[in-house]
């Protein structure tokens, strides 16, 4: 099963593709989209769409993972970072696939088994899961890495769910 | 000039198409493009994408003007709504135009005059620039048609501003 993990955002949206088989998993690609700050909101939710969408469309993953935001107070990163959001939602709908959304809480339980790790412990585990020589780079595509783990954890679960109840 | 205004929503998001002449405006078309609450927020935004994109492709508008939103905190609501917004965004670059994104502040003042009109007085003024029978109805739409006299005053400006540099 492939999963793509992503971490929401406008300014850099960070991706990451891992393979499981049984319980052994591999990455097949991580990484971030940008877009320049300098452009209408407009034509970077169109570029950051249209490079996802080549993204996705490249790996044909069979789950999708998008993680849940959550700001403070009203804001204008939240109000672009939602924007962006639905933007990438859209973008997973059109590829037929109803993402997962889990909140980083579930996300550090998935990757940690703890809601409350810290950062550094997800980046930690991600390498080790992941077996890789250096942390991913940039933050967010580690952070990616860990949405794409706990996509996949959460994808083995609903399996089983679903067979147990055949 | 033809401008096709947006009040942004995921529930019920209002659009009002408005073409001017002049000075004189006439009303094109006016309603609300509803999603259903009980569908996975992806599908959602994909049924709003495709018939945002289909209504405005049946009108061709030379101008499209979508409302900014403010929330006092963060919310749920918020969350839902700039996410759509997001979605929106995308339709409107998508037929090849940068919309206008008015504050409410700017729509009050484009359609009475003040900044800190009461919503009655903006959709009196609306119903009286459009010449209506009756109230717009959803407000949805009535909001929306406000969005679009305003659209059409921003867009005056900006062409009179033009010719004026050139």
């Amino acid at each position: 099963m492939i999963c793509f993990g992503i971490d929401p955002g406008i300014g850099a949206m960070g991706y990451g593709v891992v393979r499981d088989v049984g319980t052994v998993m591999t990455i097949l690609d991580y990484g971030a989209i940008f877009t320049k700050s300098g452009l209408p909101m407009p034509v970077r939710l169109r570029d950051l769409y249209n490079e996802l969408t080549w993204k996705m469309e490249a790996h044909s993953p069979d789950v999708v993972a998008v993680e849940r935001l959550y700001f403070g107070r009203n804001s204008t990163t939240a109000e672009m970072v939602f924007q962006a959001r639905g933007v990438i939602l859209l973008a997973v709908a059109n590829i037929g696939i109803i993402p997962y959304e889990p909140k980083p809480s579930e996300v550090k339980m998935a990757v940690c088994g703890s809601g409350a790790a810290e950062k550094s412990q997800v980046q930690g585990m991600v390498r080790r899961l992941l077996n890789m020589d250096k942390p991913p780079r940039p933050d967010d595509a580690a952070d990616a890495l860990a949405v794409a783990i706990t996509g996949l954890a959460l994808a083995r679960f609903d399996n089983h769910k679903n067979n147990g109840s055949l």
